[in-house]
């Protein structure tokens, strides 16, 4: 039964909202590809939220993180993508993204993009 | 001798009420099943707190996450029932539970849950 | 839906019965219950081994070492069985079963089991 | 300038041919499809061979590791398609494939597949 | 020659006392015994602490480390006896002393706990 | 229920006599005093051996090691006390232990005693 | 094709001016030359920002750090020189530059360069 | 040619004193001799500090540690006489000195010594 | 006093020729251009030999691997140059040389090149 | 009470002269001057041996090993007099001694000699 990558995140009510927590969930199977030269990238991703009335569902975000694979995204745009794509989602009180990418040319880089709910 | 699983956190009352101080306690053995397909899942437990009154009992602390044994959690949500758990058990100044589960799918999850007592 | 533990190991043909290779796997998500006091046990175990003519189907592996999950074993007996088992269902040219118990009493144990084919 | 992956190994001449010497590689960047479920897999790539007339050449075996990332392949396989893809290329001494494949379902896998040229 | 155990902190003056900086000494060589069951307890002893006018002598703290040997103690107690013990023999500015117990039942304890002196 | 030292090494028939196997524990909780000075010293000890007819009992180990712990002994010597003790209880085919025993004076030791069972 | 090391740092928009995010890159190949002895110096390089308008290209980087190889340089002096070409070429928000140079006469150095934007 | 050890710490204009940075350095190769025995004692000395108007010269500071080669120190005398020598020398922003002293006696002792200069 | 990089390896009489040891010596600090773009390659050297008559002196070899710095090399064909020229020089009963060369597309390389001197 | 260094290595008679063993020791607290500079040089020492009828005596390995402090030694040298020295002292069935010297411009050498009794 074949299974498709998604755009589509998936949520699932806070079921404790009363309660202060944080999610962090990592994995070291990101790719993409080199949006000049149309090789593949390879990254860890981090992210870390506070929920506020919704939880990001443990599949979609498999799903979702395939989606990238065969698309081309520079690192620090990719990074914010992530970000943006996953508040909008799930509209975290904060969220950190993290992508740390393979070295390339002796170089790794590591990119860390910031939300912060703005408090009304 | 069989010993049964308990949902019952014995406390012992704390013997240096005066001093201020912190008590943190790891577990790699937790292990629930997935409510969903049943399967097992692993986690590791770490929870830190100050003692107000009451110190959570060692030999309990076993028998009661031992009693998760065959009972079906989501992450986010056994996090937060270990804390509500403990947090009603011994009433402490301030308390922090965190469950680092096994990869599922490539990716590994962190929930850490946080409570605090209300100064009055 | 529901899955179910089991002791049939599934296997597949070798598929390149001409190469000499051998084969790892290992997880940290192996627990029992201890014969004498039913308390939860943990181990790591790691298997090695040769093919032959079949190769161990790993869904199959995970449902069977699951299927030690409510059974009381001591350590040396259940790496045995896990070695005896594997050996009957894949007829390796060789295979090794290592079990790494958590501690206990302040003492870890590994034990590791060996078969090799006798030739003809 | 788009690069294409190529399943196209090139070798050069064994600059040193009446040294004894092994050359390894290692990669993390190894990703194909699950032939099941068409969903991602990830493992490290680690070669070590001793040269005979010729050595692979380092750009072409990154094309041709690229070149595995949209198919679908079982681990025991795809290891002794390595191997043989590239005794076949370089006609080594001797040669050693392992794909270390990420976690799956609490499970990780090592295949070591072998080869080693006849002596006349 | 034999030595004998000593409950008895030796001190020498602060040889810097308008400098500010702090003392750290950890040793894995702390054990008691269990007061329910006499069996011997280890720990990792750290302590961490600002001279006043007075500094701990090193041989005094090891031979005070060793007078509780034979003694049978909980850990969050005799954690917060060495504090208070310590803390008495040198009178310094703050001090933590943090004790990390071996694992029990698959459960390690690391208690610290912390001592300032109150500012006139 | 206070429990008590011994130096009675239980054993059990072994499950598997049929098999080829090791047992390897280990432990860092060790402790016997000084013979001149009748200070304490700590080892971490491991014991690796292939059974023959009898297994050596996890919990009569644990009483054994504790039987040294106010006992005089030097490194060499109780190394191979250890081994010649558990090679007469449990008869094994080969076994190994090894004492690694902490620094004193800037140096720390580790002594590995063998026995090999002579064949017929 | 020749590639030339360049101390022209080239930039780009920021493609997510709006969201707030760090950038860290680090490489363990640079090198320059002692300006006393005309001897090879090495050290790791770790540069952290937050980009405003700007983001650093990653090529670029590589090229500019290139161009130190034939150079001397005391460490305290490079560090700064990388901090300040850096901070001229893509006007961060703030950036920290360290270098970790390697060992000489048994002493390592680290040295972190910081920068602030000053408010308006 | 022979060197000589010298007590006399040299410095060099800071070459960039409208930056701010810190200089940080570790050797692990600093050795006295116990007061009371004249034995060896070995430590692990590391600095931090922020230049004002000098720097301290890396050469001078090998010769400055080798001096104390022969002398005879307590560890928290040694560490403050460390710090006071370098903040004479080169009148830093402030100055961190830590000494990370080698076990004896089953206890190692870390002195952190801290320096800032008072603003006018 | 500028000091110049040299082919010339210098080696002095073996100290102890009746002995039999082996030397074996490390530097992260090897560099090189690529032949083909001119772009710097960082390698990591270890060598390992048993001296017959002569040992390598160790400033010279730090004099010999620095006058790769500017010099176009194959990975394959550098190790083995610093082999030939090795062997060469002092003439030992047999020499391992291995070159570790930094990531490139993604792959690491490790060469190693081994000389036995023949038996007459 | 001053204690002083000694070339003069004790022995006491081996204990268990019937059973194989070995005893290693190890200390990161070894330190010559060099023969040209009269600059400090620090090495890790480990030797390893099987006890024939005598073992060495650890206080006098501790104040054999200090004798060296302020005497000027070339690498190669030095271990293989350590050899010699302890051979001569205890006549072991055989022995190991390695010295790992620290970095020196940027190259480290660990130095391993060997002797071996030979047999009547």
């Amino acid at each position: 039964m074949p299974i498709e990558p998604s755009k589509q995140l998936e949520t699932f009510p806070n079921p404790h909202p009363n309660n202060s927590y944080t999610v962090r969930f990592t994995t070291t199977e990101f790719t993409t590809v080199c949006p000049l030269t149309g090789q593949p990238d390879f990254a860890q991703i981090s992210v870390e939220y506070e929920p506020d009335q919704s939880c990001l569902e443990s599949k979609s975000i498999k799903l979702y993180l395939w989606s990238f694979r065969n698309e081309g995204h520079f690192h620090e745009d990719v990074t914010n993508i992530l970000l943006n794509d996953m508040v909008r989602a799930c509209s975290p009180r904060w969220m950190n993204v993290t992508g740390h990418f393979n070295i390339r040319g002796g170089i790794d880089f590591n990119i860390t993009a910031r939300y912060e709910k703005s408090r009304p």
